[in-house]
């Protein structure tokens, strides 16, 4: 293992730089009031977990991320639209998962009423990590850095998954870029080759377009964006930068935040045309929503009868939805696995475009009764196989994932038809790299693991079961590190940390 | 009284847009590590005291205090170098006042070793407050809207004092400005006529145009702006935003922060040009220090045997000062007094100049062995007459004020010869508004008093004992608002809240 690059003389006023810098820029986690022992009338805020130096990461591989994503960004409008297709996963699957089966219900209803507004918004971002067969592994004991760009440099990039609902760290990846030029650019550390990052702005004018793109039903009232948000929100500074940044756009879009679900309930209703109309507590007219942006709805536990009923109406609406149910359902796990069988890509890319996404996936499969799934189960019950494998229920989103010799017991002790809820995905093997981060839970130097997610922001029309694409731009990067003997790359838990590439 | 213009419902909502506002912006106070129970490696941050909703101010005093601007920068850059006039305010002063003797000796020494920069930078900021005579006040009970507004019309715009060294606010008045901008703009207020504020671009666009203006001694060392502060500052959010808008100069410009005076004896030392030369802890090659910038050294305390060698270092040197120890003297509160004798504009400013700065003057006066100094203290020693009056110690700045009642008994305890530091002033007495403001300390809601700052961002060239003006321009506004029955507008303490006026 090479030399930290700061030595602790020069760590406090290196984190000094760091903390000053995201406190003035609002790099932070609102800290809930009643949280820490202290009195006051206002919120308290902490800086954000950051790398203190970008981490290495090799530039062939980062371009190409940035390269497939307007494939990527077309494969799933293709499958969002696709609902037949979609069908075919979702109702097995409905049936041993409750949530699954109350979004496909809602799509459902909202097919069979009849969708007034066939426009769509979609923010991806596609999530992936470096895979490396053979490491000169870090686990091995002291490797040089040379050691480390090598295994670096030779490994491949393996997407974790497609994230097609409310993805987050825009901001905070826009900001935590901007930061390591600045330090660099002060001389605070060496690296050179830091790429800027538009993932923030190229959130706001993709809502900007479809929100000028949304043909009003009376000319009269005024239009705002609505965002959804999870209540006692602490991450606004991913989310508040957006609507300040639409309020800056010539005209200025107002961004309302509303509660979901209650919040959704009492202040927004369907006008004779099916118009989303929002009441703000401050103003007596209702404005008339041209977008819903979903920054929330994507737990289970959300989808109370209430819930239900929010999303259905948001859904029903005139409104164009960021991103709509179908959209939603396409970020599934289990979409993501269907996509790796063979053939599968060819349905929606011609072959060419389906032979750059596809070593991109890494090897997964479904958890059933098929002979595919019986092959995953022999797998996932065996101690010593199941090591090299992770269990990841078709939630959108992280955190709810079973890990190698854990997957055993964990599918013993559940009932036999709640298996198929779960894809068996092979598990990414990424090379470390040498890093130092510091969060509210820790300061760390040691051996790192990056993931890399790349934006992508796209309007599209629904044409039948398909899709006429309108804007299909990449939109900028999150990369973000953590110790290399944790699972989970939680930001808000204080274990990952926003990062800059150093590219080489 | 007024009815409040929010109710309690609609608080928490207005209160939780506030805060998320101030916190994605970094409109905040660092907390320092240890203040508060929270294991943390990183410092936390809370929201400084703001108005929830813009205080009322009257159009015209706020315009003349902007038009007036130009004319006090001209009579205090004319004052900063009018040294022999400044030493007949400043000798007397010296034998009771080590710290002035401090400053003199200092100037002195620059002045007998001869200047090697002529140039001089000013950020200043004039600090008015209305005087009404007659008040229809909201001490004698309840006030209608109406009767306000007529109290506020009908009042005096009044000089407090006049800021030549290390004046803040800038940075946080323009983000309040923009915060209660947006908020209207957004129905959450409904205050229409808020005043844009340009402070923080006028004080980065002045410190650009004196580090462009600076001369190097060779053409091959890189150039910086030092900027010094006091340690453990809490005030981050003041100042590091005038560091990354310099960044974002093109081509930028780096400033460096030195803590005051331990930093700049470590980091810094004269060139064999007197050009300041300053290591950065991260680069081995020494900068050439364009501008020096303070934002500490203004506190007696810090004018140790260290403190002392340090200031004399940074007045020496070639870089251009903002301010130099001249203008820092002419700061003074003695200053500000001898300034209000008759005659003594007229040293500095036509008869026109001088009859439209007059009439700002409260009425002020020597404590000492003069006729007027004789008049001063029978007065001061009087309870009831004293009630009406300050006294102001000459140091820079407030907080060591004496009010009232309180100064009798206060001028009998100490030396007789410590009375000639300070000076007696007629109390302003403001009329006051309605105010809802939030800080770490309090929600609170009734009758405020607001304070304005106007600020003046200058360059000009000593000749002789005159000057030559290069820039003079007026540079944006502070406003802040305090509960009535407050002494002290201590944003940091969390008693006074940065505002924005709402005009009429």
């Amino acid at each position: 293992m090479e030399v930290p690059i700061i030595d602790e003389d020069h760590a406090e006023r290196v984190l000094s730089e760091l903390e000053d810098y995201q406190i003035s820029h609002g790099s932070l986690l609102k800290v809930p009031r009643g949280l820490v022992d202290f009195e006051s009338p206002t919120a308290l805020a902490r800086p954000v977990g950051v790398s203190i130096v970008p981490t290495i990461f090799p530039q062939p591989q980062f371009e190409q991320a940035q390269y497939i994503q307007r494939l990527f960004n077309e494969l799933y409008i293709k499958v969002s639209e696709d609902d037949a297709w979609l069908e075919t996963i979702t109702r097995p699957l409905a049936r041993v998962d409750e949530f699954v089966a109350k979004l496909w219900s809602i799509w459902e209803r909202v097919r069979d009423e009849g969708e007034v507004q066939k426009l769509r918004c979609g923010i991806f971002r596609s999530d992936y990590m470096l895979h490396c067969s053979d490491l000169r592994n870090l686990d091995r004991g002291a490797t040089s850095d040379e050691d480390i760009r090598k295994d670096l440099i030779g490994s491949k990039l393996k997407q974790v998954e497609f994230n097609t609902y409310s993805c987050a760290g825009g901001s905070h990846a826009t900001m935590v870029a901007n930061m390591h030029r600045y330090l660099a650019q002060k001389g605070t550390h060496e690296a050179t080759n830091l790429p800027a990052n538009n993932a923030l702005r190229s959130i706001v004018e993709v809502l900007a377009k479809a929100h000028h793109a949304y043909v009003p039903t009376s000319g009269t009232r005024k239009r705002a964006i609505l965002m959804t948000v999870q209540p006692n929100n602490v991450n606004i500074c991913d989310e508040r930068p957006i609507e300040y940044a639409l309020s800056e756009c010539d005209p200025p879009i107002i961004l309302y935040r509303v509660e979901f679900s209650d919040e959704v309930m009492q202040s927004c209703s369907l006008g004779p045309d099916r118009e989303l109309l929002f009441r703000p507590p401050s103003r007596s007219q209702p404005l008339e929503i041209s977008v819903v942006y979903q920054r929330a709805g994507y737990d289970s536990h959300e989808y109370d009868e209430q819930g239900v009923g929010a999303r259905l109406m948001l859904e029903k609406s005139r409104a164009i939805k960021c991103p709509t149910i179908l959209s939603h359902i396409a970020g599934l796990k289990k979409v993501q696995q269907e996509l790796t069988r063979p053939g599968a890509l060819e349905r929606f890319l011609d072959p060419e475009g389906a032979s750059i996404l596809r070593p991109t996936f890494a090897p997964q499969f479904p958890v059933d009764e098929s002979e595919d799934g019986r092959n995953a189960l022999r797998i996932a019950s065996d101690r010593e196989a199941a090591e090299n494998y992770v269990l990841k229920p078709s939630l959108e989103g992280g955190g709810h994932n079973i890990f190698g010799r854990d997957i055993p017991d964990f599918l013993e002790a559940i009932p036999p038809q709640e298996k198929n809820k779960y894809i068996l995905m092979e598990k990414i093997r990424p090379p470390m790299s040498h890093g130092i981060l510091v969060s509210p839970m820790m300061i760390f130097q040691g051996p790192v693991i990056s993931e890399l997610g790349i934006l992508g922001a796209c309007i599209w029309r629904r044409d039948g079961q398909n899709a006429e694409i309108i804007t299909n731009s990449r939109g900028g990067w999150t990369f973000k590190t953590k110790p290399h003997d944790v699972e989970e790359m939680s930001v808000v838990k204080g274990y990952g940390c926003f990062d800059c590439p150093s590219l080489f």
